[in-house]
């Protein structure tokens, strides 16, 4: 089946969750909103539909078949066994999906460093509430996430290299997503914490190196971070 | 099977998205942290505990025979068809999920509503902050969600009375618990909106006389809301 994923174009934001799986599996896909003849029109047509039998919220959403999925998370609940990303047992899944859920929590926080306020408003408009939210998150709220993953690794009763079991899965693309942009954000609030989290960046490595998702990320396909995105690099914000 | 419940035993929270559905549902279970005999210590013992195969990095969480499942949505999708509170087929699961975790994301915006800066500080020490980010909230993101579930109303093919096909579903008991958070905290702006929604009061009002949850709402059992939960009544927040 090829897949379609809805997102918005110039940006990795939460779709970058999905095309990791995607491009690790070597799935069929396209990206819609990227393509030149179908591109964003494509994808405002179904997010403003009137008669959409499962209208999505906002994207990302997936298209496989008859199904229209959103939520990042719920995206990767229904392909992680579809790409062979998850184990096979109901345990399993949900233990993953718990993961990428509080990775999604993890992911509102990093945004709403720069966006304290409204999403509607620019940074500029709040970076007073923006400077205090990101010296909470830098001080308290990142490194309690990254203790958590750090210790779930050294904790899996399968080995170190990945988080749920013994073999790659989406989670583990997700982590790799949250170390790259934590480090684009927050150059050196990163430098400091890694030392501590060494099985964090290693599962990092190990991720960036698995040859599909090398070539992807060497790829025009890979959307360079910018400031636009969730991980947003303002050097006021890491203290 | 007996469900044991681990959550904030002093709040609705995030826990009461599956009390409603425990309760709907006439299971059986247990609230621990508000047990006499286990109370507080059990939770926080199974929270920090260096042996766990898969420890939640919050509460709620759920303890089904040798599974502990966290994060919210994620305990309503395991749940969910064991309580008969979802359609059976994996379409009306990913959908009812979908919307669980829109319902997640809304919940973390009327959190921040008070808490826009940081968790660990008291309100009092973000006031400014919240009256702007609640200021936002009230005007464009509570009618931006309102707008959207009393579509889906709406539209449902199955008719207007459920979110999820024909029947109730636990995305049904949430968004009920939603318009009676929404009114404690904000009454003046959902006064204004209520009018324009009226699919959704009527949810609302459907959902509170189902016997069992109409029990459980006048019983001792459902906490009352209170100014440390989610839902917060500040009326300088309520513009």
């Amino acid at each position: 089946m090829r897949y379609e994923l809805y997102y918005w174009p110039e940006i990795q934001g939460r779709g970058e969750f999905v095309r990791l799986a995607l491009e690790d599996a070597g799935a069929d896909y396209v990206d819609v909103a990227r393509l030149p003849k179908r591109g964003m029109p494509a994808m405002m047509r179904l997010l403003e539909s009137r008669s959409a039998k499962h209208p999505p919220f906002a994207p990302p959403f997936l298209k496989a078949g008859e199904l229209v999925i959103a939520q990042t998370a719920n995206i990767l609940l229904f392909l992680g066994p579809r790409l062979g990303l998850v184990p096979k047992d109901e345990a399993s899944r949900l233990w993953a999906h718990q993961l990428q859920l509080t990775i999604a929590d993890w992911v509102v926080e990093a945004h709403d460093t720069h966006h304290p306020i409204s999403g509607g408003l620019y940074y500029e408009e709040q970076r007073p509430e923006a400077k205090r939210r990101a010296a909470d998150f830098t001080a308290e709220r990142l490194p309690k996430f990254l203790d958590y993953f750090e210790q779930l690794l050294k904790r899996n009763p399968k080995g170190t290299d990945y988080l749920v079991g013994k073999a790659v899965s989406y989670v583990d693309l997700s982590m790799f997503q949250m170390i790259a942009g934590l480090r684009y954000a927050f150059p050196r609030a990163m430098a400091r914490l890694e030392p501590t989290h060494p099985r964090s960046v290693a599962l990092h490595d190990r991720v960036s190196v698995r040859p599909r998702l090398a070539a992807y990320l060497s790829s025009e396909r890979r959307l360079p971070f910018n400031q636009q995105g969730i991980f947003r690099h303002y050097p006021e914000l890491d203290g």
